[in-house]
């Protein structure tokens, strides 16, 4: 399977792919949007074209956005939740659910700990991702949303199956 | 020409298009674009298809949207972001530029005061349109949006006739 992660931003929005295969994890492609243009409308139509270039590319089964944190900088707010708008249409308008985690969860499930800093981040995608060149930080933080739905989504067809077998015996 | 008002919302996203010719305006269509889905992807997938079929059968020629108040609300204001992601983007895929206009500009514009209230704005949309029948306050909002639009349009042609025929003239 699949898993294409993004960290969303209005001048950078980070993205990663990986393949699944049972528990193991291997590296697909990660890199970076870049909202361009003279206007905010056209900044979005960038961004909206050149994720949906990589969801074209890589063609994933699942996806995750990462959940904004919300403080009290509303302006900033708002921007992000715009990049934001974008970065849970292209997966939607490609048929695939939408996983959301905050940052704490990706971290805690990336790295074992909610407040990783962004070297550490990078330094465990890499020991997961052998071989990864990562196209910056905002990547490296796609491809760990694109690691932690995975573990989730291990995590939840496993207790699936449990069930399931649970259920057989009984 | 056909201009596209936008109301940006996550539940309810009012639309509104008018003819302009000269200074006339009229009515030629209304709505509201209502994001459905269990998700919050799906919700804006929603709103962004619902969205195009109106770009796709009006084929607006310019599009505004209402610039969103920032409020202390974070958790609103990213709501309201993510949805104004998707109105800001549908126009600009058109290959429209898509203006901005404080919700203070748009009701100075149509009303005559920055301060009004909803019944008002939807009074004088009524007056500026006869015969048009409004979907809703989110709607009048929309066709507002689009007058306060094509006034700004119409001063900025107007000033740039003026220009031209004063820079003949020397």
């Amino acid at each position: 399977m699949r898993v294409l992660g993004i960290d969303p931003g209005l001048r950078n929005l980070g993205w990663g792919v990986i393949r699944v295969d049972g528990s193991r994890l291997s590296h697909l492609g990660n890199g970076v949007c870049q909202g361009l243009g003279d206007t905010l409308a056209e900044r979005l139509l960038s961004l909206f074209r050149q994720l949906s270039a990589v969801v074209e590319e890589f063609r994933p089964e699942a996806a995750a956005v990462e959940q904004v944190f919300v403080n009290r900088d509303g302006a900033g707010t708002l921007k992000l939740g715009q990049a934001r708008g974008i970065a849970l249409l292209v997966p939607a308008a490609a048929g695939l659910t939408v996983g959301e985690y905050a940052p704490n969860t990706i971290k805690k499930t990336v790295v074992g700990v909610g407040h990783a800093q962004k070297q550490q981040v990078m330094h465990m995608v890499r020991l997961q991702l052998p071989g990864v060149e990562l196209a910056g930080p905002d990547a490296a933080d796609a491809l760990a949303i694109a690691i932690c739905h995975a573990q989730h989504l291990g995590s939840a067809s496993a207790l699936a199956r449990a069930v399931k077998v649970a259920g057989a015996r009984r």
